[in-house]
């Protein structure tokens, strides 16, 4: 059982992800972070950023994660050449799938330039 | 003309509502933030929390600047008892109907609560 961020997480879909347990279309990654594709995505873009350090929810993580996480939002922006269109949509428990903190990064645009780690 | 941020801000919505030009439901302001009303609520709550220093949006705003407003969200969903409830949707760009950064703050609870300060 890993003991990370605030509580335990034995089985939370993104933690398996990060172990490898589970199979995702990884964009990016860092120590610290990971970027992967939505499986069901709401536009041609649709990425999820979270931490590898696990925190439930947006209200409980602290603001050095929030800026790590904000940088990487900004760096997948550039890298996907939409740095004047995107969003970011972050559920705070109101429509939160998975209890493991992650932002939403939407564009309409840069589908061209998805690319994934291989496996 | 005001230079604040990283270019000058003549007319835009949200610096002329700062500057009590315009009017607006002001749920909280400090020296650094202000949180209003959203004109046209997508939602039972829908604020908006910008910086009273201007930014044109999320891409080029520092992270002090995105740790202060996040921050702010935080305090918002304590004030309205909405701490495991909420959303925020940035749009960067895409969909950004105000060139000064802002944060969506979403909830369908919370609406009791919505009090506002005098004019």
């Amino acid at each position: 059982m890993k003991m990370h961020g605030i509580f335990a997480c034995m089985s939370c879909v993104f933690c398996r992800i990060i172990n490898r347990e589970l199979p995702a279309k990884i964009f990016y990654e860092t120590d610290e972070v990971i970027v992967i594709a939505d499986h069901r995505p709401k536009d041609a873009v649709h990425l999820l950023i979270f931490p590898k350090k696990e925190y439930r929810n947006f209200q409980n993580t602290p603001p050095d994660v929030l800026v790590m996480l904000s940088e990487t939002a900004k760096l997948v922006a550039i890298k996907l050449g939409v740095t004047e269109h995107y969003r970011i949509h972050i559920h705070n428990g109101y429509g939160q799938e998975v209890d493991h903190i992650h932002f939403h990064f939407l564009s309409d645009r840069g589908a061209d330039r998805l690319t994934y780690l291989p496996r």
